[in-house]
């Protein structure tokens, strides 16, 4: 049997190979690739697409995982979970026909075409035809499957294994009004304005983009294993568990945005570089969902990097390498400059008190859209609505509404609310690992991370894709994902900044 | 008959994609990736390279071949010449056993290992193992061939199509006492020596990058499908017609090298960026062979790069950049500077006179090897009295000997000749040129490389393929590759150097 094994990790190997092979050639494309490369690139990701299929889909991978699960059914072990998680892949992969995953490569290659252009005049009628086909291939797609309690579950479980509609719903349900209400008692709490012109100063690109790296190093980041690259749009990529790559940007109007995006990225590498090595390709490799890989990123960028501990400590060097613009500034008043409330237009630049609930806006039009309740047509007008009752301000154009986020131009429907659920994951780790590392504030203000990242990595890393989800998340914390964490720590964090 | 053509085409062209996506791995490693990610690397391309080659080799390819080769016969058309050179490629892919390949890929992997840390001792003993293994390898890939003429024959085949050792040494025959004769006439002519000590002085790397990258830019290498970055080697890499990259190197002890090696890179490269697209995806795309493709890059280093017209053009605007470097030093100094004399050790540092002796060594010694008529024990030994009968010069040690060139760790046996060939090939190309262009030289003076690139272009660069490389030749200058021109040119070119 220990043979048929090694014929399935020898299959899912090379499989494995293809899609890693496929990593580097996006990377290179947003990274390096000039710009006439672009048409034979795409020729060639989709060759490395179509042979990955065609090889994780063949009749042989079928019959070994059938008489594997018989053999492991039951046991705990790595082989066990292997086999499970390849049956999953299998079975999904199996559903979806070649014709129709050539047809998605065509109109989302398209309607990503479309967004750019559309969001440039910040006209939506320009992505309207092909928002409605990609909703048409989504609700396709959805048919491919045996009907589920929601419809929305066949999207939804493609990033978070496991999870169901009906319980996103009771999470945001019960967390919605709360975070709700804590922005009102910000909002009257509001009568000195926090200072926080000093972030929006000019800043030297090449110093800020260094300090990035020392914050990310001294986190963790394993610089042997990895690089942090220039692109237009902060990612983070793996090639193995051995070379996990992130990218980010500098924006002039916003430099210190730099050091957030790269915390971010670095908190995703740092789960990919923690993978247990004896994963390596197989299909436990890598981060289990879309929602734990967020907490991990949110973790290092909000609870870590936007915390005042770690101000104490990295702002007296910031102060040295930017004197002048931080003249008269202190640990204390950065701290609370970084964390400024304001509901704003745009998600990526949301604070974390108005963040979720961008998700839940988004979370609830995608249902509508695709239960076809909602004509794409009305999508602006109903966006636009649905920001005046969430947070009370009116996109002045399509560009800063329905058009910011370029998700529904892939086809990724289902992904938004992983955001969300990423940073209650992030506040119930949280939580544990403070009961675990007593002094962990006290580490952080001497700029030790060791004992956090040590956490991480046996409780969450380590595992790859070896438990589900919501399983992993019980096993560490006690408690399925919930939102009671999180809110905690945001009325934590803003009482003492705004004196609630 | 067009449907078999087209499913030969998808075929090749999916084995197209799987070798460009290699080649950007193996660009990525040698530019980009941090150490850690090696191993994954390398079972990823060996994966891509399997399934490349499980492609070509099929039976179905076979029989497709088969009835096409009677289709098209003795036509001259493109797809004529397609179905010829992909039966020539499908015939040796299919003689060489798969287990030969990995094999082979195992041994030369070892023996590159082993090679780096030989030549970083200078110590023989540590590489000789290997080779005798990697030497060994080669007799047997030779021996999955019906018997040739001459058994480097098979060797020389891989590189340079059609051409045969027997030729190659009889122009090598003819060619080297010519040049013995012209470099015994350089040194007596050497009473004053040439003043060349402003190359090695202290350039700011930057400014010399940067300025790489204007001379190749006016050459006409198409940064917009291409770029250049830093690695440990200068090399060309292709990814399509469209995206054809090279990379280059600073070295303090010769600063300016990075010019040269540069403008032989984009020589490559221009070939590559200048094949007719209609090749794409198939086997006529990209260079036909190792000597013409030598011929382009050797010509814009060294019939334009170290040409006095060039340097009437480049040097005024360098001393610009460089004026303390370049205090009284004239075009015409710096023009002889660059074209110094002198036997040296290192082939790839070799001035125009003597590298030619470097290449006809190696190829006495590999054929030697190969029929066992040497044994690899005293290959150092047998180096250096070459040495010393070529350029009357002995290595100090191997590291500055036999240790020196990379080629033979790799089990690149058959390359070397084609390094002096294209530069016979550069010279009968550039009587060719200058009869068409009469006033090239005064066109390069003014910094114009429109006409002679679009020569190139159209007589080279657009076939591809299409004609083997004797034919193309042939074509071209009315005859096949032959030392007269070389020789020519030399005699010219040192004459008024050193007033011969």
């Amino acid at each position: 049997m220990s043979q048929k094994l090694n014929q399935l990790k020898e299959i899912l190997g090379e499989v494995a190979d293809l899609n890693h092979a496929g990593s580097v050639l996006s990377w290179d494309q947003q990274v390096n690739m000039p710009p006439g490369g672009g048409e034979a690139r795409g020729q060639q990701l989709a060759t490395l697409g179509k042979i990955a299929h065609e090889k994780s889909t063949s009749d042989e991978v079928g019959k070994l995982l059938d008489e594997l699960k018989k053999e492991f059914a039951g046991s705990d072990s790595d082989e066990s979970a292997m086999i499970r998680v390849a049956a999953r892949n299998y079975d999904k992969a199996t559903r979806v026909p070649a014709e129709f995953v050539a047809e998605q490569s065509i109109v989302t290659t398209a309607a990503f075409e479309a967004w750019v252009e559309a969001k440039g005049k910040s006209d939506f009628s320009v992505f309207r035809p092909h928002l409605e086909k990609v909703v048409g291939l989504v609700q396709k797609y959805i048919s491919f499957f045996p009907p589920a309690d929601h419809p929305y579950d066949i999207l939804l479980d493609d990033y978070e294994p496991g999870m169901k509609t009906a319980e996103v719903q009771e999470i945001f349900g019960s967390l919605r009004p709360k975070q709700v209400e804590l922005i009102k008692k910000i909002s009257s709490a509001k009568q000195v304005a926090l200072r926080d012109d000093f972030l929006h100063k000019k800043y030297n690109e090449k110093k800020v983009w260094d300090f990035s790296e020392i914050i990310i190093g001294r986190f963790g980041y394993d610089f042997s294993r990895g690089r942090q690259d220039k692109a237009a749009h902060p990612f983070e990529t793996s090639f193995s568990v051995d070379d996990v790559r992130i990218t980010n940007r500098f924006e002039p109007n916003s430099p210190l945005a730099t050091f957030f995006s790269g915390m971010h990225e670095s908190g995703h590498a740092m789960y990919e570089q923690g993978v247990n090595p004896a994963y390596e390709r197989t299909p436990l490799a890598g981060g289990v969902s879309s929602a734990v890989h967020e907490s991990q990123s949110r973790m290092w960028e909000n609870l870590v990097g936007r915390s005042l501990p770690f101000c104490e400590q990295f702002f007296p060097e910031l102060k040295k390498t930017f004197p002048s613009q931080l003249a008269g500034v202190s640990a204390k008043s950065f701290y609370k400059a970084i964390n400024k409330v304001e509901p704003s237009l745009i998600r990526v630049n949301a604070d974390e008190a108005t963040y979720n609930l961008h998700v839940m806006l988004r979370l609830e039009l995608e249902i509508e859209m695709v239960a076809g309740r909602v004509a794409i047509k009305d999508l602006p007008e109903i966006w636009n609505a649905k920001m005046r009752e969430t947070l009370g301000i009116t996109p002045p154009d399509d560009a800063h509404g329905v058009l910011q986020d370029v998700h529904w131009s892939y086809g990724l429907f289902g992904y938004f609310p992983t955001y969300a659920l990423g940073n209650l994951v992030s506040a119930q780790l949280w939580e544990k690992i403070n009961k675990d590392i007593k002094d962990l504030d006290d580490q952080i203000r001497k700029g030790r991370f060791d004992s956090l990242l040590g956490w991480l990595r046996e409780k969450i890393h380590v595992h790859g894709h070896k438990y589900d989800p919501q399983d992993l998340v019980q096993k560490v914390t006690g408690s399925r994902i919930d939102s009671a964490a999180y809110v905690r720590y945001l009325t934590r964090k803003y009482s003492d900044i705004y004196g609630l």
